[in-house]
C-alpha cells in the first residue's frame, strides 16, 4: 500500500484556496501540506515541505502558474505538476504542457476529476481534457511573437501608442508596427479585436 | 440551542463551487442543501430546498448573481443573500446592497470569513468588507445610464459602430453619441479605456 499523497497548492484567492484543501481533505490518501498565494513562492515551497504534487492555479501575483510550472520542472522535476485555472484557453493548455505540466484541469469541471487527475499523474500519466487538447492543437500555437504579445497585452488597457511607446521603452512607431503586425496576425479589424482575440486563445 | 443553517449555493464553476461546499461542510451546524450552476435557477432551488441563506456568485449565466439576489429579495424576503465574487468591484457592491444583498464576500478573503458572515447574516446583520465599503460610497455609483452601459460593454469585444448599431437596433449615430458621452463620464481617452474605467468600477 502507498502511502499519504503530499500536495502542494498554489492559488491566490484564499477561500477558493481553501476550499480546494477542504475538498481534497476529503480524499483519505492526499494530504495538502503547503499553501501557497503567490507563483513566485512555488519552487521555494516545493523545496522546503517536499511535495509529490504541484497543483497551480495560473493567474497568480508574481509569476503566473505556467511560469512557475516551467520553475519547478527545470529545478525540481521529480515533482508532479497539475495546472488548474479558471480559462480552458488552448494557448494556455498549450504553453502549460510545454513548460513541463503533467495535467491541465479548468475549474469547470467536475470536483471528482481533481483528486483523479493528482492520482493519474503519480502513476506517470498526462490528463488532459480531450476537447481542450484538440483546440490547443488547431489554435493553441500562438503566431504573435514575444514583442507583439508585450505590445498587444499592454494596449488592452486603452493606453495611447505615446504611452505604451513611453512605458515599454520603444518608439512609438516601433509600437505602431507591432501592433500592426498584431492585428494582421490576429486576424483583427482593430486593436480592441486584437487583444480580445489573443485573450480569448490565450496568447497574451 | 439553534438548528442547522441550510444555505443554497450558486456558482457556475463545478470545481469552485464543490470545494465550497466542502469548506461549509467542515462547520458543524452549516449545511449545503443545493447547489446550482446558473443564476435564473436559483428561485426555483430555493422555493423548493427552503434555505435559510443563498450564497451567490456573480458571474454566472443565465442570471447574474446581483440580477439572482434581486429575484430572490422580491420573490423570498425571509432568506438571507451572501454575494461572494472575485471582483471586489465597487459598482458590484453598490449594485449588490442595493438588490437587497445582506452580505458581500470578496474569494480572496480568507476562508473563516465565509462561515463567519453566514451566522451573523442569520443574526440580521450586514457584513461588508470595510475598504470596500469606502469605495463604493467614494464611486460606486455608476454615472452611466442603461443604454450607455449596453452600448459601451458590447463594444468591448472590439465591435464597429455598424456592427453595434445592427446588434443593439439602434441607428449607428446613436450608438457614436451613447459611446461618445460613456467615455466623456468615464474621463477616459477612448472607447478601450472607458471599456476598462467602466468595467474595473463595476459598472458595466
Amino acid at each position: 500500500m502507498r502511502g499519504v499523497i503530499r500536495v502542494l497548492l498554489a492559488e491566490d484567492q484564499s477561500m477558493v484556496r481553501e476550499a480546494l484543501a477542504a475538498l481534497l481533505g476529503l480524499e483519505d490518501e492526499i494530504e495538502v501540506i503547503a499553501q501557497v498565494a503567490r507563483g513566485d513562492e512555488v519552487v521555494d515551497a516545493a523545496r522546503t515541505h517536499r511535495p509529490d504534487v504541484a497543483l497551480l492555479d495560473i493567474e497568480m501575483p508574481g509569476l503566473s502558474g505556467i511560469e512557475a510550472a516551467a520553475a519547478l520542472h527545470r529545478t525540481e522535476p521529480g515533482i508532479r505538476i497539475v495546472i488548474l485555472t479558471t480559462f480552458g484557453r488552448p494557448g494556455y493548455l498549450r504553453r502549460a504542457m510545454e513548460s513541463g505540466a503533467d495535467a491541465f484541469l479548468v475549474k469547470d469541471a467536475p470536483a471528482a476529476q481533481l483528486a483523479d487527475a493528482i492520482r493519474r499523474v503519480l502513476r506517470g500519466e498526462r490528463v488532459i481534457d480531450p476537447t481542450l487538447a484538440a483546440a490547443a492543437l488547431v489554435d493553441g500555437a500562438s503566431p504573435l511573437t514575444e514583442r507583439e504579445r508585450e505590445v498587444l497585452r499592454a494596449s488592452g488597457d486603452g493606453s495611447t501608442n505615446a504611452e505604451l511607446a513611453r512605458a515599454l521603452h520603444l518608439s512609438p512607431g516601433t509600437v505602431r508596427n507591432y501592433l500592426s503586425t498584431a492585428i494582421q496576425k490576429t486576424a483583427a479589424r482593430n486593436r480592441a479585436e486584437a487583444v480580445r482575440i489573443a485573450r480569448d486563445k490565450g496568447w497574451l
